[in-house]
């Protein structure tokens, strides 16, 4: 069986929340267990300085608690190539390769950057009102993350499935150019990846401010989890499992059997306040182990830090000899190599040239011209085009003196065109 | 006096013609012989990449072409920074920040996007037809050349100048957002520079596939002068200078005294071809000597190759360090160094370090261990400890190549040791 590689990243713009850990920490850590795959897992911290621009600090405190939670939550860096994105200089190179054979009209048509425009239009703005090139130009960013690895599958969820198409169609317009130098990556759909509710009841996320951390300490999980919005029933009267945010909170975390025995507790009419602290308890229990690592690695960033260095050696292991063969494809090269690969002989680049043909008299000529074209030797005629490449067959092997019948051209001289014929011995050797 | 820093970019996707050695190629060789400019002069193929998308042969032959050009026409390279683009992994990079911090609609209004639009749309075309990502990034790419040497003056044509103020905005919105980084670069506008008719009378340019090769074959040149279009006016019939293709390429080599002579031969009815036996005596007389070196540059590509390797390390001395610092302000940094670039107090046992020390041998050694205390480089001996004290401070402040003096450590990489002394750069900014 053939090896599939899977590639992940996540932007490091913000702190990890259920949500995240639900929806992906937890399943991809999973998946780097199976057999037959070989995963990339990468901290996406070019692709938050697009949202978060001119907030440093964040940057860098999302990476440590991204790269943290990851580790935590048993990502193990021996087993999978666990690196930072910024730490591979390849990759804004292999963007801008990208950038190079990618249609604007493709990047005119992604959903993010569609969305940004309708809002503003919808706002009365100008289209483009606080839009930046690098929200613009994500798709093609992310296109290098993947082609880099020459990932097979990329799992994401259907709001991300456009960008794995235009990857595709970006690896297929430098594969048409360049040669087939890219595998055409497939999304991999979680279908059944749990959409966290958040504190308010919708779609836990950093944008409605209503997410629930991973790793804060346990009173503080317990104080959030509290402040779930609830109905309003009373205690004794039966609760609906069907919208509780608490009930698909807990029901992420469960076995089916718990989920079971917490809608029973529901249908007995339990109190909110005690099926809360049923709640909290259940992802205490998960949590609680992997807290204690993470809090571990949090105050050794150094360690980290050390883990991603590595990681990046890993990862540049691929990318820097791929980047390589992607920049000769495109015809960055030492100047001393052909198209082929090889080094030219010292002359190859310039080399002079013979040419025989036929004058109006009947009889074979040739001459012979440098690496630019100027005329160097001229023939006089031969009787058959055998004997003018008798001729020629001896001024390539002895070039040392010229016969009679070969004149040496007005703007030449017999040094340059002795010069001009000593390049064919060496070709020839 | 103060350094003036002038950085002058070449797109490397055709053959250098007398019109880029007038407006471009003698002026700036020239000018860098000035006193008090620091001269930046690089080959950008990256740019390349956007106009001969699919023709690597030729990227990497005008590469070389343009080089030898250069060089042939006395540019010395221990005077100034000469370097090519792509050898600079920085350059994507920067570029890659800059594109977080620049507005998409400050691209849209670009002059030369903009034209492809009208063009499109004056086909009946959807505007956006046939137009890349390239084209439309190309101003941000621009601004990283200018904006990682902090160049002070570019000289550019007008039509110009517009990248140059797209260069401005790109720096202050980026200082805005992560303090004084980037000097904010001017044009320097070449009003005087001439602009070369070519053989049909046009403006000499490959669009328009009427250019004059500067190094072509003498006999080549001659033939090619011989067809430059002319009046119809007969020997002996005084001719116009006025609007004369023959008399503008004359005036662009020749001295004030000699296009005056030039001059009255036209009053006095000099005959085209005449005329032209000058022009090509004089542009010849110029040329000849550049393109003998320029030939035999052309022979040996691999010693060009050399001089723009060891171009990029003197570019890189700069780019490394101030990428470092860049990278530090957006928050693409170590994880145990803090925001003022300190190393976290919990952490401090883990930053890398320097020790030196003398050996029975008299000679004076140091060696750079990680924040674990692993050997990461030894140097060999030095005669002084201030001799490895210097040898310390410049692998502090450009960790981007060891000195020859400086062997990585058998269980250490390369990489390790430069991501090691990329901390010292970070602390001391």
């Amino acid at each position: 069986m053939t090896t599939t590689r899977v590639l992940t990243g996540i932007t490091t713009s913000g702190t990890p929340h259920l949500g995240n850990y639900v929806g992906a920490v937890r399943p991809t850590v999973r998946a780097s267990r199976l057999a037959n795959t070989e995963n990339f897992y990468f901290l996406a911290d070019y692709h938050a300085l697009i949202k978060t621009s001119g907030d440093p600090a964040r940057v860098q405190r999302s990476t440590l608690e991204v790269a943290a939670t990851w580790l935590a939550c048993g990502l193990d860096p021996e087993k999978v190539t666990f690196y930072r994105q910024s730490d591979i200089p390849e990759i804004p190179e292999l963007t801008w390769l990208l950038t190079c054979v990618c249609g604007k009209g493709l990047l005119n048509r992604a959903h993010a950057y569609k969305a940004s425009v309708d809002k503003n239009t919808a706002a009365g703005e100008e289209p483009d009102h606080g839009v930046t090139a690098g929200l613009f130009m994500y798709p093609v960013l992310m296109a290098a993350d993947i082609l880099m690895f020459n990932a097979h599958q990329v799992p994401v969820g259907r709001d991300q499935i456009q960008h794995i198409e235009m990857a595709r169609d970006i690896a297929s317009s430098f594969n048409h150019l360049y040669g087939e130098h890219f595998t055409l990556p497939e999304a991999a759909i979680e279908e059944n990846v749990a959409t966290l509710p958040g504190l308010d009841g919708r779609k836990m996320s950093k944008s409605y401010d209503n997410t629930i951390p991973l790793f804060v300490p346990r009173e503080q999980l317990k104080k959030l989890i509290m402040g779930i919005l609830t109905d309003s029933r009373a205690p004794g009267e039966p609760k609906d499992t069907e919208g509780s945010a608490l009930f698909q909170l807990y029901q992420a975390f469960a076995s089916s059997e718990e989920t079971q025995g917490f809608a029973k507790a529901y249908a007995d009419g339990i109190a909110w306040g005690e099926a809360k602290q049923l709640l909290f308890e259940r992802l205490d229990r998960e949590i609680t182990p992997m807290r204690e690592v993470y809090d571990e690695l949090i105050r050794d960033p150094a360690r980290i830090e050390k883990t991603l260095l590595a990681g990046a050696e890993k990862a540049r292991a691929i990318a820097t000899p791929f980047t390589a063969r992607l920049r000769h494809a495109v015809g960055l090269r030492p100047l001393q190599v052909t198209d082929s690969g090889k080094t030219t002989k010292a002359n190859k680049v310039g080399a002079p040239s013979f040419k025989q043909y036929r004058e109006q008299d009947g009889q074979f000529y040739f001459k012979l011209l440098d690496a630019h074209g100027k005329l160097l030797l001229q023939s006089s005629g031969f009787g058959s085009p055998r004997d003018a490449g008798v001729c020629i067959k001896a001024l390539q092997e002895a070039p040392s003196t010229l016969p009679p019948n070969v004149l040496v051209a007005q703007d030449a001289s017999t040094e340059e065109a002795l010069q001009a014929l000593r390049y064919f011995l060496q070709a020839n050797s």
